[in-house]
């Protein structure tokens, strides 16, 4: 059983104006912070005050990059040829390297967000053209992957650093899919529950499904939506109760 | 007198389905390519197309920043605070790092577009505010300034590298500043004048302004802009007069 | 003493996954809604709903036109062309009347939004060019103005209905103007005082300054900012403060 | 036979500085002009400038909307919900009758945009939802259908003004839908065959398609696209073949 396990949330989701999600009461609690790059959500602006207090919590940052797509926040599903794709990747992912090296911090990982993270969970060959073109921006980067999908594959495959995720606030189906949003229960909002429900996938290193079945995963980091009126909530009963189960937070190194 | 001067040309400034100048043309002229970063022209498709175009013609590639502004190409004034225009540069040159290193190339050469590069002309503290941002992200890029303006005063307090840059195609009032576009003769079209008054100046290391006046001048660039009717033609003058006058084009190493 | 008095609030300013403001709780209490298009805040989405749930109020539409500027919420001044900021009101304008009529609602007054308003208001060329252009679109509008400002003498001098404003949460110079934000005491956040000062305003129709001078001024609605974390408290006390008063709160009917 | 044909294009594409098709040529030459509304192209400046040169040459006006999408053009799938379809198209459609309003014109027409126009060819609800609101912000407009498709039934049904458009410059195929640009010969560029055969056409009141089959069709407009290499030559070819053939150039009027 893993002594430490990494939380993960998305930030840095405001946009010009307009507010999105505590990210201040969320970086005290996570150890890991996916940062959006200016294409479905944040700005310049944004990302570099994100950074900044990310830093100010000893949060490890990570490059969140997504469809250009405001409207929809990166949720809709664009089918774009390869290059495309590895332009968006890259122009993102150098953007967030660029803001983090001017502020004095790094880029440590990177993860896909929306409609581009569940498209390449699907399939894999999106998934290694977008993974590849962010190892072509910065070899060492760390991958984060949706534990046992398409892209945990590729990222083995790639023989890259990367780190296995699932999901706090999301049941899952029994074939390690997650229940689509239209299904009841598809999102968990009871704190106490998702707590406990994620201690013991950390213990049993597996996801435990819907129907209570076991998918051995490797479960490096816990993701919390940040956008959710429960986020907070959630992620400190998740924090409680994964310390009173012995496990402690603390950011992923990288497996390969 | 020198013998060799770079020459360079703002580029990648088309726009999604929409077209702008005849980069292929003006890449078998130039020496160096500045190439828009996507806030006031290019997208990351643009971008990479363009890197490609400049790295097979062994152009020199650089970040074009500028404000945020389609609608109006980066050419309406803004100001902003100091941290919003740091934010702006470490985003866009971050950015086009991120595609040329994921591209195979490298960004040699840095400058700034339209009224960001304008008022930072007229404006010694913006100019360093921009200048510093950039070297925060990379500190051995190569600054391209107007030169005898603020700009050039301040890479020179900095003490990075630099290059002098002259205008191809622009009038010169007598205290070194640009002729007013509304003015008559501000815009250079005649090609042959074009070249030959800029042989003069490579030859002299001064602008000569309308007046005749010589204005001492660091003139590593001469910089044609890629977005007018008789872009190609002053080019391809500009660059025969040099030639017959002895100047070679070759990409600037940049002075400090 | 005036019976009544229309009470107005900026709304649909949301725009695609992001929230602002408490435009439910606004529409309970206001007469009057302005509602932003899509250039400054809101998109097509957030402006049908904004209508129907003020339709649902029985609260006065209006269409609030801005500079297109989402970064900066329409706040940053921008000297535009006469023609241009035709083509911006009648652009907005058209789109909120299509809203409305799509809708089965109606367009009754507009009001110019951010550094268009400010602009105008102390320059009656620009007021006049963008009344016209509201007025060609539709010459039985409602002109909501800033009373006593250059743009109340250009909806006199046009002869068209209009409606003067005075604001519930900003304090006011001994010229009519509003004091700098910068300022101490510039906005007003006690929800109490903000009622009393109001309701004495209506009760001598007059601006009453910081110095407590009197300007005669047109007081046929109230302003208040939705998004400002007081917004409802300050609109709830108005409106009771008001009643107590002897003053109802009703649409206005536009003056000549 | 007819003794008149209407010849409609696609314009107002252009976009901030950036600039597409030769609108002034075509002008000369069409008697219709679908203007695009500021989402997949145009701005409310190009509008206003497409406007004023359509009456300028007595060409009929009419609103040409699409998805918001400018990087792809408008040419990229969406799935929408019914109601974000009816916001798309009140919003847009409005905003070119403002425009026309203040301009001392009218929209006496609409026409969908790519992807737009092509899913709703295919999707009979799709396309009453996308109708039905334009009819509802202007109950008299013109709608303008691709002959024969699921648009063209729907117009029947609503009982609405409509008018019958194939294309001059796209092969079809023999179930009246258009050969897909991936095939060879699906866009004609030779100017005297696109003439010819629409010419035959017209006389037959008949789609022709590649195998030489003949689909009845109502053609009241034929359709060429303004942003080609070849389009003023195609434009000038038809309607010099359909003068010759005795069929003049003239606006529809709409049919019920």
């Amino acid at each position: 059983m893993a002594d430490t396990v990494d939380f993960n949330s998305d930030m840095g989701e405001s946009f010009g104006p307009w507010k999105m999600g505590d990210d201040a009461a969320l970086l005290e609690i996570v150890t890991s912070a996916n940062i959006a790059c200016g294409f479905h959500a944040g700005d310049p602006d944004v990302m570099a005050t994100t950074m900044r207090n990310a830093m100010a919590n000893n949060v490890g940052i990570g490059a969140h990059p997504g469809f250009a797509d405001l409207q929809d926040f990166g949720r809709r599903r664009m089918t774009l040829p390869k290059e495309r794709l590895e332009n968006l990747v890259r122009y993102q992912l150098g953007a967030a390297i660029g803001m983090a090296k001017g502020l004095g911090c790094k880029i440590r990982h990177f993860k896909l967000h929306g409609a581009m993270s569940n498209m390449s969970a699907e399939d894999g060959d999106m998934a290694r053209t977008l993974y590849e073109a962010a190892l072509s921006v910065d070899p060492d980067i760390i991958i984060m992957v949706q534990a046992t999908t398409a892209q945990q594959q590729v990222v083995i495959d790639l023989g890259c650093a990367w780190a296995g995720e699932i999901f706090a606030d999301r049941a899952y189906n029994d074939n390690g899919t997650l229940v689509d949003r239209s299904q009841p229960g598809a999102v968990i909002h009871d704190a106490e529950l998702a707590g406990q429900r994620i201690l013991e996938m950390v213990q049993e290193s597996a996801i435990i499904t819907v129907s209570g079945k076991r998918i051995p995963a490797p479960i490096d980091t816990i993701c919390l939506h940040g956008d959710t009126a429960e986020a907070v909530a959630i992620a400190a009963s998740v924090k409680q109760t994964l310390l009173s189960g012995g496990v402690e937070l603390a950011q992923f190194q990288g497996r390969r």
